[in-house]
């Protein structure tokens, strides 16, 4: 943390500062410049909550220095996170060299459904098939998903064609039931900061996947992922969807120098998904070709054998032969990345 | 829904997008214009996806017209609605003329802390006291809250005190307790679009006090709203704290525009949160002032008797004797405005 | 400027940091830390550009401290500037204790428009007219304004009816004819930072309104009214007229928090446009008391006779009569916060 | 345009403002719905501002329906439009399947410098040079660039290498020197809605870059362009560089999918600029890499050969042999989307 003082700020106004600091058993490091006097912070500020330094005489801002996440940092772990993921047909790499494709329906709407969409989906040599049984919707009269009987037709997606199985947990009820289920326990950006479940994660033993929030900060999005980390679960893949900005001509504004950041502060993988990323399907492909060419460790794509009569997000869902295309091209731009799609 | 086609888009375009509304049971209005076709949807729409025909050749887009919410809407119940909640001191009502203040600590730290605010409080005409027993936080390494211990504190602070309580719970175990113990229950920003947490909420016997999430559209706040109407609990109270913008001199940027646009489209009461709209003390009265002349229904504003050792928001919180103040100017600005602060 | 190293930098990347710092005739100061090493710098930063420093090895990042602004600070002049427009009726102030209201249309249309406007207006007790004989609009085929015949008009209302006028220069050429005509020169959100009309505005000799641009942090409208008195012209007011966010159910978010943001930070006057902050007729009145009450130096409102039949911005004009009201509401709020509307 | 009417209006209500719309020319078309009555509009709507009806009694919203832009449209022009730039080497494309790569300083220092960089560059393959003369700083104390001495440098370069020139004018008196001087004009985000600049600009002879605006949604940057095409001047080629959100990791968010945005609604090509950005220099290879992938007819590249010297931007500029590398990447990932790198 940096005091930063008024440029007519008097000494003692200063001294009653570093005071205040020491009291808190911190150390203050007065430096005085031309024009005003800052003043640094160091010693173990974890607990303390120094923004009220900022209403002492003389002070102009508080300015915090040092990141608040320690075990997703690289200062922790310096070489990339390579998750595996367990299916039927063996192991799907993600994170260091490894891209992996995830795809399948929004929502499970019934065996049918499911199986014809995984049967098209198994020729494009995708491993990860997604699909969610319980959909946080933004009104109580849409379709909130099938529940436990969706799980159980998603297991069996799994055990007929050899998918790995990603899916949504919405509260500590449906991810018990998740965790039994699925391969990989997806939390949703509107629950990115529903700490109570981000703590249950923590304590499960399968991979969570973890979407930013919809105006979620960097930090705040690191700092979300800490909270699985810091309970036990070191299986944790980041997915940016799309941030809420001004922007009016897609859904949502898909942020994707989120990734070379990520990479920067933290050693954990982050996908991309382009389809609630831009909400419209003719945007899919373009920004799946963006996402790996940006370093993205793998995509999340919608697919959809009859998108016009999807329960939900039938208008930013693909075709599975849009899909077996789009993989192709996968494999060519992560060939000029030297990265492998799994 | 109203389907717009492209200016050059053929007359066959025109009838297939008209053949699959018909297919879907709705009933299609074409409106040739000048320059383009638009196409005018009726029927109920609800359970229907119907952003699918944006994919239809000739269609450039789908505008939606109606609005989602129901229950809330003031198409359903023309006059505002008026919260009665009850303490021990009698009703405090909320709405139509009726503006409230709702005081006390970000958090419930003591026993000794909440008596202190508390006592300090009662001598300002406040009749609702408000702390945090949970706490979502952005670092798992801060402060959490001390859960049911704190409602216990609450609890006697209303006993002691004759203050109604207000207080957030996080998850379905948490609401139980504020259930049990508080006299209003708060959703917060992060939860806004928990919807499994609404739904629990929507089945409490309390009234509740849903905050608005950090980039919450105005439909998206109501629709949260409608998911606890439509579980039975019609006492709900909104809450404006804040949105995030690219603004940066302050923790969010207060949309106090809300307040009249929530009045055009519901009968719902809706405070204000100055203390987390603005994140700092010396905007904490400004605000204040703005929130009650823009026409709120109340005030919901931090008070710690010792912000600088405040376990959390010390930053924001403002000194008793600055609320007393603050609530006799309330009271001015009501009046001119002729309604009453309870 | 503070750098942040990384927590596993080594001592001599630090040293390499601060070498290169005091390379650049600065001063380094290290301050060790638990985790990390940061580095505080003193010196002249003006016309260095010290973000390159982020890129050297070991650094994390570059974190600005001192406000750039100079003129415009509290830091430079302590107490409140008022500004004394000059009317054919005395001098209006705008600053400190007193609050300037400006009423007018949006566009000048014609003498008959304006003139029949202006004599509404004069009953209110409103001594500044406002209105636009440049137009900026978003489409080339929307009414671009009157230009220099509709300044003429503007200058016949100031002698037949008493008012001082301000209205809107969009380029040099226009800034000249708008000095010559009205009394006060009005740079629009738009060219907030055009730099070349800020430089022009600042050899002016007529008193600026220049507002906030769509998107302008609070650094970059200080640093905008910067422009204009670092070329000479002290007499500049500020105008808050709402930011772009993604809320859609107004055009603009009129960011209130930016008056105390503003008064904390600078001597100059601000003002807030409650019409283009809102882009809605039921929204200006209740948004007017809370600019008055949240502390602003004055309004500027749109009215027209004819709202349904203005050329531009008819959706967010009031009524002279609904000024009148808002008037004499802006009094007794003003009466509440000891201030004096002229 | 349609307006959307209250659940509870009148027949009378409806019939009010169909007489409204008739009496201002153009035609009324209600639609009857289950819940509510919506009226379409349809006639030349153009210089009329049907926001008013908005304030009609029983009238709930008005929804705009056709695009205000006409020249830029895809309507008016199905086929992409490539632009030729000539240079001292021939003509280079970009639009249709030709990709235009730009690179050079942010600011023209000196001869030296830029002889330097463009020589640098030559070996590269890059055929169009950037570099500024008038440079928008948003403080008045930074450089401002070396004006018209600048400009001949810039010529110089064209001459002795055989660049083509694109650098930025930023008022009317520097557009008549940069249209003598360079290849193409530039006009900055800045600037976007300067629209006395962009009417100058739309009677210049030479080619025109529009950069968005910090805060301009899809709409207003296509209506910018429009301005230049009413003027006559129909070589327009626009550039995304980042808008502002509430992302605080880099200078702006790069929205790329504005690219496939653009793409759909208009036939002008679009660059992408990926140092301003992100302004921070290690984000600048992927997110050029991902601009090709998404679409992109071209990049604009700042490379210094000694960025920690920089006058401006150095944070965010790339040495030469990291642009040499950046091209090479380029031209492997545009092979794969069958398009080709000039």
């Amino acid at each position: 943390m940096l005091v930063v003082m008024q440029s007519h700020a008097t000494e003692d106004q200063v001294r009653a500062v570093c005071r205040r600091i020491e009291s808190l058993g911190l150390k203050a490091h007065p430096i005085p410049g031309a024009g005003r006097t800052a003043i640094g912070i160091t010693g173990n500020q974890g607990a303390i909550d120094l923004g009220v330094l900022e209403s002492m005489p003389g002070v102009i801002e508080c300015i915090p220095v040092s990141k608040p996440y320690k075990l997703v940092s690289r200062d922790t772990k310096e070489e990339d996170t390579v998750l595996r993921i367990p299916t039927p047909s063996g192991e799907v790499l993600i994170g260091g060299q490894h891209i992996g494709l995830v795809a399948g329906p929004c929502a499970v709407e019934s065996e049918e459904q499911c199986f014809a969409i995984a049967e098209r989906l198994k020729a494009t040599g995708v491993r990860l098939f997604r699909g969610g049984a319980y959909k946080p919707r933004t009104s109580p009269y849409s379709f909130q998903g099938l529940g436990e009987p969706g799980l159980k037709i998603l297991a069996k997606v799994r055990e007929k064609f050899g998918f790995g199985i990603i899916t949504e947990a919405i509260d500590n009820e449906s991810l018990d039931l998740v965790e039994k289920y699925a391969d990989v326990i997806q939390i949703g950006a509107r629950n990115m900061q529903n700490f109570s479940l981000l703590k249950r994660a923590g304590r499960a033993k399968k991979p969570v996947l973890l979407k930013r929030g919809m105006s979620a900060t960097l930090d705040e999005f690191l700092m979300a992922a800490e909270y699985i980390l810091s309970e036990g679960n070191y299986n944790v893949m980041l997915c940016e969807r799309g941030v809420r900005t001004f922007s009016d001509f897609s859904r949502n504004t898909l942020d994707l120098a989120v990734v070379p950041a990520v990479k920067k502060r933290s050693h954990l993988p982050i996908l991309v998904d382009p389809s609630h990323g831009t909400g419209k399907r003719h945007k899919v492909l373009p920004l799946s070709r963006a996402a790996v060419a940006v370093g993205a460790d793998g995509l999340l794509v919608e697919v959809h054998h009859e998108p016009e009569k999807a329960l939900s997000d039938g208008m930013q869902s693909i075709l599975p032969e849009e899909f077996a295309e789009l993989a192709g091209e996968m494999r060519q731009i992560a060939g000029v990345l030297h990265r492998i799609v799994n």
